[in-house]
């Protein structure tokens, strides 16, 4: 057993352990413990909790406003888990009597969440208590849970148990109709939603061992529907509940309240045993994938597992969805998509499960529709993607998110009108599927229309200046979102004249290889044959911030480097009130050079063949100091880059701060600019994986050929991962000392590797040992010996 | 004598009076009745007075930044006019004792200010007192001030008087040297300034009545140099004092101190009536050329004349200064001159006294350097003429302007960096001097050099809309500076294309005219022949926003119509604060469509050729409601829209309104965002004129006919003013049935004069006698007619 921080250990880096309980930390835990299956997220709450703890079921495709609100959500549903256990007329709490061999556990290779203890009520009787559930990757609307009770005393017990439809609901009750339903043994609330009138069912099942039948009676009001179970056990007596629930809804299936009666009567005859071994023969295959081992800092691989399982759980796999920036651990962020997906979520699964990224790939395709709405709306054209972006694609990002905290009143972000670096990202994504899978077929089904319609939408966007002959990009929000309102944002600029360019390679290519489909195309976008000179035009005379000469810096936007120069910690001091909102209109960043996150250096990680070494050292360096990392987007960028920058100390202490925000809570803003921001942080848990495999291995792939650049973490002894490129899969195993690349047999082609600057080929079915030689080591030996020489004799000085 | 509103009284409309002292009114009456010559404005307080009742003597020409401010502004020199007389060792005060026969009066005529009154101090002693000033305008640096003491009991008295330099400054003490001087019998301060180290010398001379010799001792502090005068008079006795102060400094003449004294020192020898009668001089000839008289309204008369003097004491005509925002009535606004002066206050001189406007456009020249740094420092070429502009024409106004009352914390306002507009608009007023003068050879002086600066600045800042193929102003301030950051403010794009155009008709001319001339022109602001094609090029593909088909309406700027709609007065009741500044970045009225102030209004009144009657009533109807006029600049806007679109009682409202501003204090915010604000409004002042004869007689020059559309006031009997035509004097006479003009007999050239739709021709030293129709009165007879028939028996309806 290893202890971690925040009073969590491990066993084998393949579990999360709680020793005690923290009431202080219920907000952070009920989101690191949570398990969930990309349809639905359950919170690692406790069964007999309720709103007020932060117990929430949050269901993907709910999207729906509730009454009053502007906010567009994700709906939290009927929390069929509720399970109170009475002791002798004391109910077992957390917050109440003694508990003795406390133990939370979240299984991270199979997302089974337990929780047991030695209980002691104040009248003295002890129970011995667990309950373990898990999301189902089998029957995805299932949630199997199971009590076990042993009475240490004589003890009478009432379990009651059943659906609490009393909520925890961010922006209000979604929901306008609670129906409690029996069916036979089923339990059942059956809501409506206001808006969209979406209907949602979650049904109930209990089953008791045999030796303790169910004498149970039911109580219901408007929102709630539960069983009394009583028992009396004598001292040493056991027994087992099984509570079953499912959630079925109207997006989902076409009849959902006998979908819901139907699963859930089933899942209580199949049991949870046979339940859980179905669920874990899925993971046993997500983690063949796309498992990351670490050898030599069992912290790390703990960090890095927990991330890749809470990335996956966030992902939807079912159907074609968006992986929301907090997953489904709670409705923050509208359960919706923001640029992270493609740029921090997409590419740990394209290169490990390429199905799953070309399922979000797909989804921007479907949600074209909402991007060309969005861009019309706003007086342009093409595709302007929707800031947050759910189900249909529309913009549901409100005007207004944050609110004055000294004014109460609410600011007007621009968020939504202004980051327009969202479709250039959508292409930079599907640009990036296209060079991993060489998916040529998807590309003119539908990769081609998203490329069409996103540089249509820059042609609209753009603005000439005639007296520079250049093309601008006017009034930005970059990612460094405490700067709106700004001008050539070099990122921005960037990713656009990429998106052009890819416009302009499909176009030609399909101008010899699909003349048809290409003359299709452009008759559905309404475009003709010369919007390509447009594109071409842009695409050579757009402005794109060049490294100064003398200190290889790039400005972030024009006139950046004449805002006051000045720390984020300095600058947090002129805070009136720690929650205030740092950026626009009027927060204490906008006039200064502190940035809330990496801003130019996500453009080094995204394009990551334009920039040298040299350039990326020079601008890490003068943007590191001014990042305040207001966004958990902001650590793994850095770890990159540092990486990439020969920067291995600084490189790990990101990998740090990026891999624990959720897990050791190191993102403590639950409260920012006077909205709630709790949650898993989904993007940076997709970021571990970037960190490692971009960061520590180098890894990218240039024109067909894979890249490798290691730069292993000092105290790791060994990394292993496997990636899959062309469809062609690929082991890695990296030391300090050597590289080992692994074919498969069943390869279908040869793989162009390039280890830091030497060439390879690897045939299907054989293995490449590389020594590498590791220059991080040795030019720090040579410094320490430097170093020794000069203190010695001032030799070097002389 | 006629009974005003607030508190004053008018004898013939030549004179302000007031009756009795309000003590909660000391600001705005300071402003009112202050006297000045366009060198420098001494407020109209007591001489008893000190810095905490506003006493200020405000001196152009001499801008200088406190220690620690960032306000470059004009000083607040020594009160060489302080003078405080004891009664028996009872000091006479407004605040003590009583007053009979009090009596403060404004000579509008002469520019002289006089109290009196009896005053009884609590002992029961009485003196007649009275106390008369005036700035001089025979001799600019020159205040005469005269006491009359008369006892009307035997009294013992002290007069304590000379220099008080304990001074009331808004944004610090300009001075770090304060030397008290004595030379024979003139005292005197010399101070030197913390920025530009000007001296300014304040001397002071006393004369009394022979009988009462003076026996005066001399005391001095470190800011004050005063002489205490004893005297003993019995009832009966009358004694004058004559103080004469002159204030000379370094950037007005070489030797400052020798200037003063011996100024102050031949002004004592003069004698008070001497100098008042060749001060006279100069007012009469003013007022023979300016006058407007209105009979039949002793309130508008007084009114008119009012601020005509305010706006004539304002304008420096002793060197080529600015017009400040509130003249020389104190610091706010820096005594600069804002976009205010070439819109509101140039127009009456260029048509009464058009040396004064020629001077005024000379000062746009003289500061083209500044604008050419201004447009530099931006990262434009060509002139961006300051948003406030002092001698040099470099930019003053700080980023900083207001304060967000609700937190304290500072406003960053973009009127400088974000309202390019005041470069069209000097042009526009460079065109109107051009076309009311026909002064070629000014043109090509210098008013070439503005118009093609600007005309590259415009180049410099425009963009091109590829997808829309037309150019565009992106992120501007128009006059409603509540939305800042809009695009295509109507405003700004027309007054841009008006001065595009006049550079290309001046290029175009100049090629025939003065090709040598222009090639030296595009030599000095180093251009090519070239820069004509890009001047064409915008002026014919700029977007100009035109009236909607259906509604005629114009939109203010790109998306206004999209946002809330409420009233000024709803909005109103947003505010946390009442201090709040309503504008931008995150003020109530953001993202609504309360405008500050006139804005497409002011467009219709400066382009006066371009927009039907239809088009105006149109968006007056829409606009008019929506403005919170929290601009001095607005009601004299919509006073003349309204007479142009028929709206008489309208018109005649915001008449009063806007001629009211300051002598009804109906402006009261002296607070606002912070800052404080009072003031003579002296664009409102230059606006009065406007709204006469711009918009109640119709005036305007339009290809070098001159109009007229009268629209008289109702109870207006008779309006009669002059104005200079291309040097050539006409006389105005308009009654409600006729219209007299009247050319000199020394006129060199016939006029062509348009009267509504008729046109004539008025030839040097002839009458033209017009029966008018009054449209107004006769569609109010019509109206009122058909709305007795209705009533009477529905005949119209059946």
């Amino acid at each position: 057993m290893t202890d971690l921080k925040n009073n969590l250990r491990t066993l084998d880096g393949w579990q999360i352990i709680e020793k005690s309980f923290d009431p202080e930390m219920i907000v952070t835990t009920g989101s690191n413990f949570m398990i969930g299956n990309g349809y639905l997220g359950y919170r690692g709450t406790f069964a007999e909790w309720k709103k007020e703890h932060y117990v929430a079921c949050t269901v993907t495709d709910t999207w729906d406003t509730a009454p009053g609100s502007t906010w567009r959500e994700l709906c939290t549903v009927p929390n069929g888990l509720f399970a109170q256990l009475w002791v002798n007329g004391e109910m077992l709490s957390a917050f109440s009597g003694e508990a003795q061999d406390y133990h939370r556990e979240l299984s991270l290779r199979y997302g089974l969440n337990r929780r047991s203890m030695v209980w002691q009520g104040d009248h003295g009787k002890r129970v011995r208590y667990s309950v373990e559930k898990f999301a189902s990757y089998d029957q995805y609307r299932l949630v199997p849970m199971r009590l076990r009770i042993q009475a240490l005393d004589d003890v009478d017990l009432v379990l009651i148990c059943g659906i609490d439809g009393d909520i925890w609901s961010l922006n209000g009750d979604h929901f306008v109709s609670y129906e409690t339903q029996q069916f036979d043994d089923v339990l059942m609330i059956e809501n409506r939603t206001h808006e969209f009138d979406i209907q949602v069912n979650v049904a109930v099942a209990l089953a008791v061992s045999e030796k303790y039948p169910l004498k149970s009676e039911i109580n219901q009001g408007e929102r709630w529907i539960l069983r009394a179970n009583h028992f009396k056990l004598n001292a040493g007596d056991e027994m087992t509940v099984e509570q079953m629930m499912v959630v079925a809804h109207s997006n989902d299936v076409d009849q959902p309240r006998q979908s819901a009666i139907n699963e859930v009567s089933q899942a209580r005859q199949h049991g949870f045993d046979h339940l859980y071994k179905k669920h874990q023969t899925h993971w046993d295959a997500v983690w063949a994938d796309s498992d990351i081992e670490i050898k030599g800092d069992i912290e790390a691989q703990t960090l890095a597992r927990f991330n890749l399982y809470q990335a996956t759980i966030a992902t939807p796999t079912h159907a074609k969805l968006p992986v929301g920036a907090r997953g489904l651990s709670c409705q923050v962020y509208q359960g919706a998509a923001f640029w992270d997906q493609e740029t921090f979520n997409l590419p740990m699964f394209l290169y490990t499960r390429p199905d799953v990224a070309r399922g979000l790939v797909e989804y921007r395709y479907d949600t074209l529709p909402g991007a060309r709405q969005k861009a019309k709306s706003l007086g342009y054209y093409g595709a302007f993607y929707a800031w947050t972006s759910g189900k249909t694609g529309e913009e549901l990002f409100p005007d207004h998110f944050f609110t004055d905290v000294l004014t109460g009143r609410r600011i007007r972000n621009h968020f939504n009108a202004w980051q327009i670096h969202i479709s250039p990202d959508v292409v930079y994504a599907l640009w990036l599927y296209f060079e991993a899978t060489g998916d040529w077929r998807s590309m003119l089904d539908y990769g081609v229309e998203i490329a069409f319609e996103v540089a249509q939408f820059l042609v609209s966007r753009v603005h000439f200046k005639m007296d520079k002959g250049r093309y601008e990009f006017i009034r930005l929000l970059g990612p460094d979102e405490y700067h709106e309102n700004v001008d050539n944002n070099a990122y921005t600029n960037y990713l656009a004249q990429f998106a052009l360019e890819k416009a302009i390679y499909l176009y030609a290519r399909m101008t010899v290889e699909a003349p048809a489909r290409l003359k299709a195309v452009l008759d559905k976008i309404g475009a003709d044959q010369t919007v390509i000179n447009d594109w071409m035009d842009i695409a050579t005379h757009i402005y794109l911030p060049q490294p100064d000469p003398d200190t290889l810096l790039i400005e972030q936007f024009d006139g950046f480097f004449n805002l006051e120069k000045i720390t984020p910690g300095e600058l947090r001091k002129r805070l009136i009130n720690p929650e205030e909102y740092w950026g626009w209109p009027n927060g204490i960043a906008v006039e200064t050079q502190v940035l809330k996150q990496a801003d130019l250096l996500q453009l080094f990680v995204l394009l990551d063949d334009l920039f040298s070494t040299q350039v990326m050292q020079a601008n890490y360096d003068y943007y590191e100091p001014l990042t305040e990392h207001g966004s958990s987007l902001s650590p793994s960028v850095h770890a990159i880059v540092a990486a990439w920058a020969d920067y291995p100390e600084k490189a790990y202490d990101y990998f740090m701060e990026g891999a624990t925000i959720d897990l050791y809570n190191a993102s403590k803003k639950v409260m920012s600019g006077g909205s709630f921001l709790g949650g898993i942080h989904t993007a940076a848990a997709g970021g571990v994986w970037l960190m490692i495999v971009k960061g520590f291995a180098g890894f990218k792939i240039v024109k067909n050929v894979v890249h490798f650049r290691p730069a292993l973490p000092e105290n790791w002894a060994e990394l292993t991962f496997n990636l899959v490129v062309h469809g062609n899969p690929l082991s890695v195993r990296i030391t300090h000392d050597e590289m080992v690349l692994s074919a498969q047999d069943t390869n279908t082609a040869a793989l162009d590797i390039m280890i830091r600057d030497t060439a390879y080929q690897l045939e299907p079915g054989n293995s490449l040992k590389v020594k590498i030689f590791d220059y991080l080591r040795l030019s720090q030996r040579i410094r320490s010996i430097v170093k020794a020489l000069i203190n010695e004799d001032d030799f070097w000085v002389e």
